[in-house]
């Protein structure tokens, strides 16, 4: 058995290379159809490649090699394509969430609204910066069916394949629309934000890339689906374990290791199960504080304290941990199933401790 | 050969219907998830299934069957799917644009707005409404390509019809950008205008769902590829028609029959061909009163007839009928070559008029 880190960081390599050659034949197709199109082309080669941890296709891969299939030059394409329907996602969340900055530089409408400044274009900077958001957005899903579809996959994993695929996808955009509605509701609950977390996220992340990983390996429908349902024990719980450690890092997190500013979820107003759970445990005068600091956009370092302090007093954080922790024990004992063989092991466990990790 | 008014009529009632199963069972696929989706589910449903001419399937049918392939209703789901896309195109060109009614009535910001304001819901309304969109733009977009993936088409036919699709894709959505851009240039020019409606119009409703339906049909590469090229000579001559008759009618239309206020390309300021021949030939005293009214947020009927007068006193009115005219009577050419199934004869004549008629 290879070294866990050793494999994961190949696999990233082989991402990497992967989507480098795509972006690069699509940067000359646009650069066919105008000039004009450069910016979108270079913003989106950058967003790509300068950064990423490449979670979702190293989750479909491993779910391939676990399997039990060899390693497949087309298959690495196939996962690597859910490296753009991310950037979709972080595109449009962006700009939903009036997030300014996404790993460590500005949001992809900050960008294109300082473009417009920069070459000094007519009407409104804000409103160009969000429809090259949306469009940008939008080409990045349409990409990543296209990376996927010309991968060179043999046909039937392809067609087999189509169908988890658009279902993940379905529940992703289920799932943000879940988010933005809770943001739009006067309550909390911490059901609730579970079941957000469930489909925006953890399913998204974990359980529906191990299953896509899966259907592009197995041809034969019983064996596949007993596979897909020990990934859903395992990708379940880790994939809520893993929404959860991002609440704790948006409201804890180090700004130079998460890439957003601090405490950017209380500015926000993020309604996450940490904050779901800090408010059925606040008693009056915390409630009042909460009430007063969070999701105020002028939130500076008093305020952001000022919560950080209530969500560990109401014992909210280490109730979160000791989630965490439950649910990665749960994953873990899937893991240990015959039925997911031994080549993906490696990649598992070490995809397992960066999904719950105390740091981003 | 059957009258062309039943043949289109037959086809736009197997797509309403092959719609309505489906967003039947997407309404059952997202109530079982929640049921805060329930208003997406119903805003989606109301939007495909209350109006739209079906220009795209249509088209894409007709391509089929010039194939001299025989009717499918697996090819009716497949080119019914392009209703979904193009609902993801209206959501998001409407709220880039600004623009408050689609088919006479609220664009699905505007609707998701009133949701906010009508359920009491907390933060912005608008914000909420915009996010909305976004999502359900996306969404749309996802469950096209899942209305066409599990169609029911031949494993072959389905893959190699892919490539098409995903390339109609990128350039639906590079034309959108070259439009959003042209719309922050401070001058106008009439062939960048001629450029995006070509890709973000032509090309797109004519064009390619013609090769897309090429490709369902014909598995020998070089007999579809003869199909395609002739299909280019029809489609794009016939795309760019469509796309002026678009630019005449957002001028000069009945809001009862375009489903939106008069004027409001005028209002909105958008860079069309129209409108860069119209600046191309006026006069200073002219130009002055574009520079006045043109993109003025308040326009009123005195400025709207104004603009109006100017259009058609600089001749640019009569000199885009022009050149509808010639680009229609180019395409009607291609359609008598031999390749072209005689079978989709009456079809293609119609769609044609539709495409270029003079009332919306």
């Amino acid at each position: 058995m290879i070294e866990p880190q050793r494999a994961l960081a190949q696999v990233r390599t082989s991402v990497q290379s992967e989507l480098t050659v795509f972006l690069s034949m699509q940067t000359q197709f646009l650069g066919e159809i105008g000039s004009e199109l450069a910016p979108v082309a270079q913003a989106m080669s950058a967003y790509l490649l300068d950064s990423g941890k490449r979670l979702r296709p190293l989750f479909a891969y491993a779910g391939y090699l676990g399997a039990g299939a060899t390693e497949d030059k087309a298959v690495i394409k196939a996962v690597a394509s859910l490296e753009l329907l991310q950037a979709c996602a972080l595109i449009h969340d962006d700009l939903m969430d009036g997030s300014d900055t996404r790993r460590g530089k500005p949001a992809m409408h900050r960008q294109f609204e300082n473009i417009h400044k920069e070459e000094g274009l007519s009407g409104s900077a804000s409103a160009y910066g969000a429809s090259a958001a949306i469009l940008l957005g939008d080409l990045a899903l349409v990409w990543s069916d296209q990376m996927f579809h010309s991968a060179g996959l043999k046909q039937d994993a392809l067609v087999r394949s189509l169908k988890v695929h658009d279902e993940m996808r379905v529940e992703l955009m289920a799932g943000q629309f879940l988010d933005i509605h809770e943001q739009a509701l006067a309550t909390s609950s911490v059901a609730r934000s579970l079941k957000i977390a469930r489909y925006k996220s953890g399913k998204y992340t974990i359980e529906r890339p191990l299953h896509f990983g899966a259907s592009l390996a197995i041809e034969d429908r019983i064996t596949r689906e007993a596979l897909t349902s020990i990934y859903s024990e395992f990708g379940l719980p880790l994939g809520e374990a893993f929404q959860l450690r991002d609440d704790v890092l948006g409201v804890f997190g180090d700004p130079s290791t998460t890439g957003k500013p601090a405490g950017d979820d209380l500015r926000e107003g993020k309604r996450t199960v940490l904050m779901a759970m800090t408010r059925e445990r606040a008693n009056s005068t915390q409630e009042k504080i909460i009430a007063q600091y969070f999701g105020a956009q002028n939130l500076d370092s008093v305020g952001i304290e000022a919560l950080q302090a209530i969500i560990t007093e109401t014992g909210a954080r280490q109730h979160v941990e000791d989630l965490i922790e439950k649910l990665t024990l749960t994953a873990q004992d899937a893991l240990n199933r015959d039925e997911i063989d031994s080549s993906a092991h490696a990649l598992l466990d070490e995809l397992t401790s960066i999904a719950v990790r105390r740091s981003a």
